[in-house]
């Protein structure tokens, strides 16, 4: 094991996450509810009346995770509520929730920002019942155990309507802070992202007897395509990755028979990030075949770039004092809900850079400025 | 899944296969024990007479395995048996053993073997009580479970100096007998072996956010390792092969902290085979400088190259009217007890050579012609 966190949703430690975020609502007068997706929201004031104003992120993690991931922006939320209400809120402020959606990593069920994508309608509900762990739990089954009803789930309009402006503050995974020397940024936009499965399959055989020339071993294909993706994706600027294989019959002394990676790929823009995986898919399939393997390409998830509202940007980034403006590679909620809402990011300085791992960090000097930042922000909207 | 079987030893399938091989003993009217690790005896004659002639395999399977690696060997003993007495023995033969050895294949607790080599003293009880499956079950607890007594495991000398002479018929696992136009070979040498895990250490890191220069990327050092490995093999006449794969966290989003490869490498001698994996070594070395990531490298285990007993292998080809030789790459439990008893190997034609794999096949004819060939050195023999 390689240490941190697994706050995978609907798991025993998830439920623990949950229960804080109800005691924390509760502790503070604030409406608490779970809506029909698994999100969790806290109320000051009544969103029915609109127009509200939102922050928050997710308690989830990905496997093996780090501590700020998530949690700094829904603990930032409700630290940022506080604080404004020690400043004293204007009579007739908007509305002012707390959120923190549900799956955001796809941790457990490969659907990145799974909560904020059923409300959102981008995700059918029949898919997302079939979706299964690496146990091959069903998400439906998950919920049940958990006490959530999954025939509930789907698109959620009326909530999302209700709301007129969503702030996420999250940890920054990069270290264009460190570099300009600021405590926070501000969001610009998400890359166009997704994640493509590839199968490479050849023939098993023995691997002590099969000689070189009659092998069709798939796991070369695999590992040529693996460099292949990291040398095109330097080459356009972009990024590439293989993080995760999967081989069969997967014994020391078998030529695979299948080995399947998935190919997780980011850049600038749609076309670049299109050429991209096509020019990889080209390579695999010509060393394939090479190798006497077929590739096969099925892409499983794809997430347009998003260009944060340029309002709520210049806004933020003017009442913190011209705060950077940052691009990432990186999903996000507020990226899922842009679509439906005007989203802003703030970003926290994390020293090193180091992302999804034990090692993520943000000093509590910069976690205090990034609470301060966030509720000078929300302030300005309220 | 690859379809195929899964015989792991101590496990139900293969419980069913060990009450079979006691019904044809019993069916047969020969004594039946099974000995301190787990092996199978079937007795015609008194053993403890001494220079006692066996013949046997194995009946575990690989992952996904065929029906003939090992089984083809345990009935064809049986049936050489049957057609001995048809012949009618002479009397005062030697005794007559059939065997069937546990954990051959090493599938289920990583030491090919396994059974033969408990006997022979090759490998420590302690050792071996310690091993683990890949759901963290030792050795102990799994027999202890099976109801045998995993004290008692060890060297058994007393019982390998009764046998005068073992023969070992197995499906051929390569071509050349297809390619020559016999159905049965015999054995000449087993080529030496090993299997090494190469753990490849960088750093985890979101998949999205993490520049290409930031990372330290395992699975490119893999990759590379992959590849070279199988260059270097071809040019020096041997075989390399990476068939299981681990990564540490493994999500698609992350890119790994580890990435363990097993290499299972052979080579017609010991020199070259010590300088292939050297040559691997040094460039998964070499490139780890290049990806920011360590590279340690462990001998999971080795087996010296086997010279099967030239006068036995002699005697076997000429019975056979001129059957060739055939060097192979795959250790066998003849192989284990060589250097303790002498012992000859037949080989029956595989017209695939697929191996370790559901398309292993033999034809009926060259079955029977099999138990044939075994019968006529057995007879020899006696």
């Amino acid at each position: 094991m390689g240490g941190g966190y697994r706050r995978y949703v609907w798991t025993e430690p998830e439920a623990e996450l949950r229960a804080w975020f109800r005691a924390e609502a509760l502790a503070r007068g604030l409406a608490y509810e779970v809506d029909r997706n698994g999100n969790q929201w806290a109320w000051a004031g009544d969103p029915a009346a609109g127009d509200a104003v939102v922050t928050g992120s997710h308690l989830d993690s990905v496997p093996d995770g780090g501590a700020f991931d998530g949690p700094l922006g829904v603990v930032s939320a409700f630290a940022a509520l506080d604080l404004l209400r020690e400043r004293g809120l204007p009579p007739g402020s908007r509305p002012l929730g707390v959120v923190a959606f549900a799956e955001e990593e796809g941790a457990r069920f490969g659907v990145a920002c799974l909560g904020s994508r059923l409300s959102s309608g981008l995700i059918e509900p029949a898919r997302a019942h079939r979706l299964t762990d690496a146990d091959g739990v069903s998400l439906a089954a998950a919920m049940e155990r958990a006490g959530q009803d999954p025939g509930a789930i789907g698109p959620d309009p009326e909530r999302l309507a209700r709301i007129g402006a969503f702030v996420e503050l999250h940890i920054e995974q990069g270290r264009a802070l460190a570099g300009l020397g600021r405590a926070v940024g501000v969001g610009s936009v998400i890359w166009p992202h997704g994640r493509w499965r590839f199968d490479f399959r050849g023939e098993a055989n023995h691997a002590g007897t099969t000689r070189v020339e009659d092998r069709r071993d798939p796991m070369l294909t695999y590992a040529h395509t693996v460099l292949a993706a990291r040398k095109r994706a330097r080459l356009a600027g972009a990024l590439a990755t293989f993080g995760k294989v999967a081989v069969e019959p997967g014994a020391v002394n078998a030529i695979p028979s299948l080995v399947t990676g998935w190919l997780d790929s980011r850049a600038p823009d749609g076309g670049t990030l299109d050429a991209l995986v096509a020019g990889i898919e080209r390579t695999a399939a010509e060393r394939g075949g090479r190798d006497g393997v077929t590739v096969a390409v099925t892409r499983e998830s794809h997430t347009a770039g998003v260009a944060f509202s340029a309002e709520l940007r210049d806004r933020a980034a003017h009442r913190l004092g011209g705060a950077p403006a940052l691009p990432t590679g990186a999903g996000h909620d507020a990226g899922i809900l842009s679509g439906a809402v005007p989203t802003a990011m703030l970003y926290v300085r994390n020293p090193t850079g180091v992302s999804h791992a034990p090692a993520e960090h943000a000093d509590e000097g910069d976690c205090l400025a990034g609470v301060t930042a966030l509720a000078d922000v929300l302030e300005g909207l309220l």
